[in-house]
């Protein structure tokens, strides 16, 4: 396991260099993201000590999982929305970093059993290497643990908050998994499946990191809703990068989402744009009928202008998380925030097709 | 689902009348059952109140799969550690006995993945009925909701001990899954994996059971150990009735353990027994090399007593579970548990093969 996360794979399941964020945020983003050098190498000692409490027979898959080299968003929103970065580390927001980290492990884990994906983060996923009967283990241990981490908290406070976003997460994937290839799928159904799968989890670590630094509670709810819009307008970036991303960029294999039917933004506002044959084509593919015809429908995105449409709903959603913490920045210090918010949108411009 | 749970599917998989438990015990058993149907009942209602709680998606694979007609053994250990039955219905006893059940219901699920099961207690399994990753999600979604309901006790007490508890059984699942068909698996790993797997959850309900039942904490580590010894009792038990049971009565079909390389005491002792060649042979069908021979080892289990072996390593462990509570039993009136021993020494004695 590397002992500290490098600033530059925070943001995207990008693995580029910082430099690439572009040079409005990216000198604000990696200030912060030295600032938080301390806080995750801490992170990752303490995760890479969980590591003896799994049963000898998973301790290698379990030390791969968390060795991802990844991006440990979750946790350095838990630090961030403390308000107290740069500063010393709290040993309370490393330990409910640690348990929000697993549960996303938990979840990705088990997530690529059923994406049947080969690659996540340019490595071989748990479900690859070790088959799915491993992952699933796998992924219940990860889920086992973080919950255990929780309970360990002298008040009910985070094991309740942990539990009630895991359900949300849990239920966000039966929803997408279960109507996966099912054409009657709308916007309202994709908005809702990624409030539970993605948003609860940058939500519950807001709060959690808030919370936890002894911020006041009105602050902490409002740091809940920077997560829960942050959170959304990552997965829709992720969504987006699914279709106009390069693989080598985002370490994974690239167009998954229309082979396994699943519809995404991108898709939804095309199907509004296609004439009712073309329409009728995709929709087949979705539903499994016809193979996937991926350059195709790059293609009728870029005639459409879906790439600007789906960045228009990712914007939007990065000024409501700006705006949910904007009357708290004179008195807590939250720049780190702001930045990500920067980054993300940054790295939706990196996609942009050329004209 | 049904509002109550009949007595005489309380003990074993079997669906027997509870008549057929022996006349010795089936008396004690049956009229303790009768005063634990208030409380299952409660159980059950409340359950079944916790559906909603699930997606619309999974809502229906949710109910059928609390609604197992089952046995509901380790709620009736949560009533019958408490030590007031018959007595009015505490509602903590019932949520915490929810929590265990939905604990040991998303690992049969998950279970039956790795299984590839067809029936569970006469019905198909979550992962034929709805596939595999379906089934991933539900037994997640379970896990999920058990944690949740426990994090909702004003103190961590019951978060803490039922997180554990699944994080052992998990490992149990681990050991045992990823062994399979690993023909360097011995007695003490047999014994590890039974502990984990099944002992920890029983070991788990004694003690919240007597620990918010008000009792005191001597009794409280008394009924924990009453509870192990039972719980290996009982998995015993059940790997004995893989070769010796009926299908129609235990509600699964036979044989699964030697057909998926699942070393197991009954075959474990016979191992110790057979001849070199056949001892060859024998573990080159756990290794998957040669069909499962059943009707030849059960001759050979028949030839070289291992029923009897086997029987007797459940008695040793029942007879611990009574001494465990013998010292209480004029403080705390706990019939029930002895009633589930002379149950399950019972089943045993039911199984035996006519000489």
């Amino acid at each position: 396991m590397n002992p500290t996360a490098s600033p530059e794979t925070i943001v995207g399941d990008q693995v580029s260099p910082a430099a690439k964020l572009g040079p409005g945020a990216s000198g604000g983003l990696e200030s912060v993201m030295m600032s938080l050098r301390p806080h995750l190498a801490e992170l990752d000692r303490f995760l890479r000590g969980q590591i003896e409490a799994f049963e000898p027979e998973i301790q290698e898959m379990a030390d791969n999982c968390i060795d991802t080299g990844g991006k440990r968003i979750r946790p350095a929103l838990v630090f961030l929305s403390g308000g107290r970065v740069p500063g010393p580390v709290q040993p309370e927001l490393v330990r409910v970093a640690a348990v929000v980290e697993l549960v996303h492990l938990a979840t990705l884990v088990h997530d690529d059993i059923m994406d049947e994906a080969e690659v996540r983060r340019g490595r071989r996923t748990a479900a690859r290497s070790y088959g799915p009967v491993a992952a699933v283990l796998l992924g219940d241990a990860l889920f086992a643990h973080a919950l255990h981490l929780a309970a360990q908290f002298p008040t009910t406070e985070v094991c309740l908050a942990v539990s009630a976003s895991t359900r949300r997460v849990c239920a966000g994937e039966v929803v997408q998994t279960l109507r996966r290839g099912s054409t009657d799928f709308t916007v309202a159904d994709y908005q809702r499946v990624i409030e539970l799968k993605t948003a609860e989890l940058f939500r519950a670590s807001c709060r959690l990191g808030a919370a936890l630094a002894g911020q006041p509670p009105a602050y902490v709810e409002a740091a809940g809703r920077f997560g829960r819009h942050l959170g959304v307008a990552y997965q829709i970036y992720d969504d987006l990068a699914d279709f106009f991303g390069e693989e080598k960029r985002i370490g994974k294999t690239l167009g998954t989402d229309l082979a396994s039917g699943k519809l995404t933004l991108p898709l939804l506002l095309l199907l509004e744009k296609l004439s009712p044959a073309e329409r009728n084509e995709l929709l087949q593919e979705i539903q499994g009928n016809r193979p996937p015809q991926l350059p195709l429908h790059l293609q009728q995105m870029r005639e459409h202008g879906i790439f600007a449409a789906v960045a228009e709903a990712i914007q939007v959603e990065i000024e409501a998380a700006r705006a949910a913490v904007a009357p708290w920045t004179r008195s807590i210090p939250v720049p780190g925030l702001l930045a990500l918010c920067d980054a993300i949108a940054d790295q939706v411009d990196e996609l942009r097709p050329v004209a």
